[in-house]
């Protein structure tokens, strides 16, 4: 069987029951509920890793504990929200060593308490195929500064953080999320739309300019290729041209943000004095209609249809 | 390897991160936040199933969404509150069907209807071992009112709904979470402590009185033995007795709950009145110190150990 897990996932999320406290269903980085605290949104997300997926035998479990976590923290400051608490439900296989466990939530620990998460607790049950962790977050954001992917405009200018492509190399398990960034930018430069890459640019992309019905100009000459990216492309018969690696590696786990045009200068100014260690790059413009077009030195190369589609 | 679930846990949750927003971390049936709603604590609740544990190939996929959805929901009940919204990991095989999936998520958003839960979103991964089903859950509770473990009374009486034992012949894919029941408990008779029953009688309340720092003495006549419990002790070679059963099987999903001993003729009175299809039974009596007794007709009965462990 092939299933398009974007298809099936549609289908699942049609005719969902919802109630009056639901902001923000299916379709964005995370839900948004208004729970009635005055003057914040609680943002509430879910997310696993699964051996032989997401990580293998091989990952040091203080990685893999890092990664379930910051998985979910990305997505969380993909709406420019804050982390509160997370729940943690651990499948473990018939064999499991309790030290594995425990070296797991020694490294989803650490990367906790650098943001003030409290691990609220969790459950743990059997799962024969092998480990999987379930992360659960709630999270909050200031009423009016929620950044969702609905909100770019034609004639913003698009930014996306970091580097892109190769993050299997190892990226993937290290990845800090962008949670101050994220908080920066809410204060000083409110993005209109913003989403977290787990796909890969080109699919991400998509999913922000088709939930803000708009298209995009980008120069490909302005992707930020990680060098993992470009050692692969060089060195290994077979890899993806660096570019395409950049548009459809998937987990990157940067932000991928649109802001009005007059903000793109002061907004790298700025960006320069506050992360001088963490790469900005402005990729291209919203446009009307939707359309993507890459523009190469060459003029218009074409642009990949998708990102990494799971299960495909 | 043998590990005992609660020695893992124990080891796990000692020290986890917190921060100033988390009332109740783990070791209630939900976690408790503050997240500044003003008249309100937030609950934060997962839990998961896995084909091959908690369900089979046979199952009604819409029974196994059911059950999913009920184990969360009869959390929050077990601290009086009420949901909100949920989301939902799905953990796929190779070779799920998609009329499969549909079908988990018909049962569970029927549940989700019956109590104005919002399914607020979730993600699919692949599962190499089989179908998994986690639920992160958010309810809310009035803060005066949430019930906890650890608020029993030397003196107080001990109740329970419904009826124990056996629940595997049908009672665990088909149960109601008795979220009505709490929250008529919490405005009626407020119990000092509740518990949802999900690794036996005898388990789940060690667990409430160790929290509490109290023990109890039961009348083993008391006790809400459930049919199949008794028909199984009868007609089953090596079957457990009926009495134990009732004691130590896994996943009733009842309450157990303690109230101040002059509440105890009136709330049976009242609860015949709201809920003349649902046994409530007084089993016995919170007492000073740790030991539990086990009450027979021929004097006292040996307390089992242990209710269902996990991973043993």
């Amino acid at each position: 069987m092939n299933v398009n897990e974007f298809d099936l996932i549609e289908r699942l999320t049609a005719g969902l029951p919802t109630n009056p406290s639901l902001v923000t269903g299916p379709g964005d980085d995370c839900a948004v509920l208004d729970l009635g605290v005055p003057d914040r949104l609680v943002l509430f997300k879910t997310d696993a890793v699964v051996e032989g997926v997401h990580f293998t035998a091989e990952t040091p479990p203080e990685k893999i504990g890092h990664k379930a976590l910051a998985r979910c923290l990305s997505d969380i400051a993909a709406m420019a929200g804050s982390p509160n608490s997370v729940l943690v439900t651990l499948g473990l296989p018939a064999d499991f060593s309790a030290e594995r466990v425990e070296r797991i939530y020694a490294g989803l620990n650490a990367l906790a308490r650098r943001y003030g998460v409290a691990v609220a607790g969790g459950e743990t049950t059997r799962n024969p195929g092998g480990f999987l962790i379930a992360i659960a977050a709630l999270g909050t954001v200031p009423r009016p500064g929620c950044v969702r992917r609905s909100g770019a405009r034609p004639g913003d200018a698009i930014f996306v953080t970091g580097e892109l492509g190769g993050s299997l190399a190892g990226h993937h398990l290290d990845f800090e999320p962008r949670l101050a960034e994220a908080t920066w930018l809410r204060e000083n430069f409110p993005p209109h739309a913003m989403i977290d890459l787990s796909d890969g640019l080109a699919g991400d992309l998509r999913h922000l300019l088709k939930a803000s019905g708009v298209g995009a100009e980008l120069h490909s000459r302005s992707l930020p290729i990680r060098r993992a990216a470009r050692v692969a492309a060089r060195e290994t018969p077979g890899a993806k041209p660096a570019l395409l690696a950049a548009l459809t590696d998937g987990e990157d786990f940067e932000l991928l943000f649109t802001v009005a045009a007059p903000a793109a200068v002061p907004l790298l100014d700025g960006w320069k004095a506050a992360f001088p260690d963490v790469r900005l790059s402005c990729i291209g413009k919203v446009t009307a209609g939707d359309k993507i077009q890459l523009r190469g030195p060459h003029g218009p190369q074409p642009f990949p249809k998708h990102g990494y589609v799971h299960f495909a």
